[in-house]
């Protein structure tokens, strides 16, 4: 099959071994698959992805997978093809989604991430293995590109979840990129009442009032706190999304929170980071870095997007095909681009 | 009356304008004072504490104070010598302590802290204001010395209520200190079954065994982790309190906390420190930043201390005059010391 390939710092297009599906295991072909930040992130910051995962004492992220070349892509949605033992429930051509983790027996865990390895091949190719008790069934309703979706939209639900949201308490998300406008809209599905959206690019901010933010703020051009103040009566809201990712952006949060509030970690920052601990004290602040999602919150993620409680369709600025693909990682970095889905096309 | 006072980064002894009670005000005897960490580096890292109030929006700690002189010292134990208009139901020679804070309707807060500003001298002189609605009586059966540890044991208090430890999970307290050994006194209170110490001073080190760590560890010695996984059988603590307060020790208590795990931060680092966010993202941690007490911890803890259920004595190292005060201030950069307490003397 032909998949992109990260090797070392190096993203092509090769053709590379089409797998077999094992015991309870699907072959599925790819039919969408979002790029994600991070995957972007690890493609210029893989020695530091692989320090950060020794030290966090994770299995992914090896140096020898570095060499070895990852397949990534953990945003899928996919279609059946081929049943292993054991998982011919699945029919072929059954559109489905699931976690990016295979069922592994060998593994520590148990478990094994897709994307994130050179064991097992992410969605940036026209097939992926799948765990068929892991399977989910994509509603008939759902394009293939707004299924897609359903992974990062997990991150948002489940970085909301986290926060523990109060009646009556308001919200700053900082940054409009994928999983900020994510977490605005659970944040709006889940009733609060104002959430204030900060964004330097205009095009992500003219998408984050279109996907319901009660506020939107340029902080080169308006002062955040005093704005939200106008709009809210509050002096700082009591909980700050930190979307964004790039050194500072932590402290920034930190300044703007309320006294006893709650900063949700959701940027990867991937270098080292300064941070004043004093303010953190004075201000008696809780940081709380959230990652990825539970399964149920993955599977609540499709469902709100199959009834379309949730619309993730207007943050999808374009598609682009599996050849078009390394230049696309290159384009991201310009942030009228939100999310950008690959549809790799009929095998 | 005689005091010491802080004077940009000046400390010494003057002789300075007794205050006299207002409405609802004691006039106060020091007994004994404990010196505090903070205060050290207030003295030492003025500017910063300045600049981090300010971004904090704390009304304390103003430039102008630091020009026109701070009395610190908010770890006291004092004798009611004069009751203003209202306080009359309080009688001279009664001893008591109080939160380090006055009711004062001029303020924005209706509350000022003493200790802290220009406005309110503090207990490292022999004599203070207290506000009669504040005041609580010390058990006739608590020596000065021991009664004046009331408040950084109720900062001790505070931090593991704000750990909310669960039933089985273990802790580690980085740092054996005055704050760091409050700390382990109330997780053994808590019922706590495992609390491990490090700490790189062998006198601190002791005193945490007297104390009651189930381990004591020095870091340079040995491998943090591999003990605890020793005595305990588990990987990693899920509690760390980080009780230093030095840049590199916060990402140190990042690394040493199990995932999901809980970083109670008490030391007050007064620099800018670094930390890697990804570490904190790749374990889902939860980083709490924690501040004094509430007027109902405070009167726990001088409860605990009047029954003997929280013993503190062992780390009052020893006591100095207000002559001796400033050389004690310098002295305390010595680890072998642990808590030293001012006391005055009869005036």
């Amino acid at each position: 099959m032909r998949a992109m390939v990260l090797r070392g710092r190096q993203l092509a297009v090769e053709t590379v071994e089409t797998p077999r599906p094992g015991p309870g295991q699907v072959l599925a072909r790819v039919r969408a698959c979002g790029i994600c930040g991070s995957d972007l992130h690890a493609a210029k910051y893989l020695d530091d992805m692989i320090e950060a995962a020794r030290r966090s004492g994770s299995a992914e992220w090896d140096a020898a997978a570095a060499e070895a070349g990852i397949i990534m892509g953990h945003e899928f949605v996919a279609e059946v093809v081929e049943a292993g033992p054991g998982a011919e429930a699945w029919a072929p051509g059954t559109r489905v989604t699931s976690i990016p983790v295979l069922v592994d027996p060998s593994s520590p865990t148990g478990m094994a991430a897709i994307g994130y390895s050179a064991r097992y091949p992410g969605a940036y190719g026209e097939y992926v293995l799948m765990s068929a008790p892991l399977l989910l069934r994509v509603p008939d309703t759902l394009p293939d590109t707004v299924a897609a979706t359903t992974e990062p939209c997990a991150v948002g639900l489940h970085a909301v979840r986290e926060a523990r949201m109060q009646p009556g308490e308001t919200a700053l998300v900082m940054g409009a990129g994928p999983i900020g406008l994510m977490t605005l809209l659970w944040l709006k599905h889940e009733g609060v009442q104002h959430v204030a959206v900060s964004e330097l690019s205009p095009e992500r901010r003219a998408l984050a009032g279109r996907l319901g933010a009660d506020l939107v703020i340029d902080p080169r051009e308006t002062h955040v706190l005093e704005a939200i103040q106008a709009a809210t009566g509050r002096q700082a809201p009591p909980v700050v999304f930190e979307c964004i990712g790039v050194p500072g952006t932590l402290q920034q949060a930190m300044d703007l929170v309320e006294r006893m509030g709650r900063v949700i970690v959701v940027g990867v920052c991937m270098q080292e980071d300064r941070i004043l601990p004093l303010v953190g004290i004075n201000k008696q602040l809780t940081l709380k870095f959230v990652l990825g999602y539970t399964p149920a919150e993955y599977a609540e993620a499709l469902q709100a997007l199959g009834t379309g409680a949730i619309d993730t369709s207007p943050m999808i600025t374009r598609t682009v095909t599996l050849e078009e693909l390394p230049a696309a990682f290159e384009a991201l970095a310009d942030p009228r681009d939100c999310k950008v889905v690959l549809v790799p096309g009929p095998a």
